[in-house]
């Protein structure tokens, strides 16, 4: 078996972290580069002092890339560039929308030219915000998508459809040997307690004893997939025969309130749930079409949200002791 | 009334050239900026002498414009900044599709950059591109598009939506004064014999005497907006009172067999029509709604198809005279 020298741009990053430590396991070299802005040094502080990991601090907008990774592996050169880098979360990009933008373009440019000059397999990280507000449902990978680029979001969607419109174009242009996934929903262990999704919210709310805030009458459905099984999806795709664009997330939905009573459960919690009206711009519906995953991969979810979800709380409770300690 | 200093990045090419043309009539100093890559500086041969226009050869994507704009304005800073450049029809962006997709992000940057530091208004040609296959019809400028992120065109039309998504974000971010126009199928003269586009084809076709292609049945529609209108159109947007986008174009539509018959009338050529299959990717069916541009600017498309028409077969007949003498 052949062992791959990987660069993981984001490598810091909630998925990029996770990537790191499944990449470490099947024996890469793994240089990280991060530029912390939004990834956490603690997410790898268990890694740093593997013998076959490195950490690069390093903007990728910013160029030099090449003379630091030559420098980490004594000029020998990736075989996998893995693009993980960018703020993923509305408040991170909205906090960010010039910085979002520009590592989606000028960040995927560097990394694109890097792995064309290393002669190696070039790995995206797009997204299922790609589809935006979609009018199909599922979404299979042939769904165009309704964004608006006008939108205070359009600086996270527009930012990976250009991703995806320029490494398709280094692979028709240059033959470059690519890779696509559209990433859904994830959540797990190292998720940013202030990210704003329902899965921290829910979790953070219920370990303080606040009450569990649900929009709406909660019978709106949401699809996550569990850390793990995400990242073994990207694995998959990484060293399978397909370039993509592939979905990689879990299709099970539930809606907020089974979520919610759930959450309540799993933390023994004395929280109530409090309704809330639904705000204007609610995030949309999105579940995850993972046929081609299924069929072509041989890769599906196979983590329950109740597992999930206890590993998780189980995460977020030793944090807050560490915190208190 | 204020003599504007006006920057035209893509100023020699076919829309950014009538553009300086109409600048130079309302007495703007303008610098026209373009690396002729698609542009030509025939286009704008008949102005370089002109005591209120300046040419500089630059390619917005790289940096030191703003030096080299303060050179020839002995330092004083442009008040409107009027981004056109990119390479526009599909030959054209097929054969540079990483050239196209640098100057609608990194191009697109450095004059957003330029404007900020100016203290300009900032002026983004967008495209009806970005509505792609459009599931509306007539598009309004809140329809979001139907684009393919990755397919062939997605080089030009994604590039397009990007330009417009971090234009917006600089508006949002910095308060930056800005227009954003998107511009329907336009003709006239200095249009490119090579550039794919019906109209060139009919006409050069015509008065070379070849057979008018007609792809299908000829049934298919498309709108035509004459050049003088739609840069006068450009001029509305950029003086008036909204950010946009706005539509500008012609919403007239005509068929492909109205459209032969009329410029075989017209140019009194013998040549016949021929029918050919039509391509899988036969170009999408296109009409602005131009209620804004009507209602807010108080604009419309005033020259009639057999009018400028005319005028666009007489000046290939004298650029074909030219090329013969």
């Amino acid at each position: 078996m052949i062992t791959h020298r990987t660069l993981v741009a984001g490598g810091a990053g909630f998925l990029g972290s996770h990537l790191c430590d499944l990449l470490i396991e099947r024996g890469d070299h793994v240089v990280c580069v991060d530029d912390c802005s939004t990834g956490r040094i603690e997410n790898i502080e268990h890694l740093v002092d593997h013998d076959r990991f490195r950490f690069i601090h390093h903007d990728v907008v910013q160029p030099g890339l090449d003379e630091l990774v030559a420098g980490v592996w004594a000029g020998e050169h990736p075989t996998r560039v893995m693009h993980m880098a960018s703020p993923a979360s509305p408040p991170e990009y909205l906090r960010r929308p010039i910085d979002t933008l520009e590592v989606g373009s000028v960040g995927t440019k560097r990394l694109l030219d890097l792995a064309l000059v290393a002669g190696a397999r070039f790995f995206l990280a797009s997204t299922s915000e790609v589809y935006g507000d979609p009018l199909v449902h599922p979404q299979p990978e042939t769904y165009w998508g309704n964004v608006n680029p006008i939108g205070e979001r359009s600086v996270y969607d527009e930012s990976k459809r250009y991703a995806e419109a320029i490494t398709m174009a280094y692979h028709r242009e240059f033959d470059l040997d690519i890779r696509i996934v559209r990433i859904f929903n994830t959540y797990g262990p190292r998720m940013q307690a202030d990210d704003g999704r329902v899965v921290t919210n829910f979790v953070n709310q219920a370990l303080r004893g606040d009450p569990l805030t649900v929009f709406g009458d909660g019978k709106q459905t949401r699809s996550f997939c569990y850390v793990d099984d995400e990242v073994r999806g990207l694995l998959a795709l990484m060293e399978g025969p397909v370039t993509g664009p592939v979905n990689i997330g879990n299709p099970g939905e539930f809606t907020m309130i089974e979520f919610a009573e759930l959450v309540l459960e799993l933390t023994g919690s004395p929280s109530v749930i409090e309704h809330r009206p639904l705000p204007s711009d609610d995030p949309k519906v999105r579940q995850p079409d993972i046929t081609i995953a299924r069929d072509v991969l041989g890769w599906e979810p196979t983590i329950e949200l109740r597992d999930g979800l206890t590993r998780t709380i189980d995460w977020f409770r030793a944090k807050s002791a560490e915190r208190v300690a």
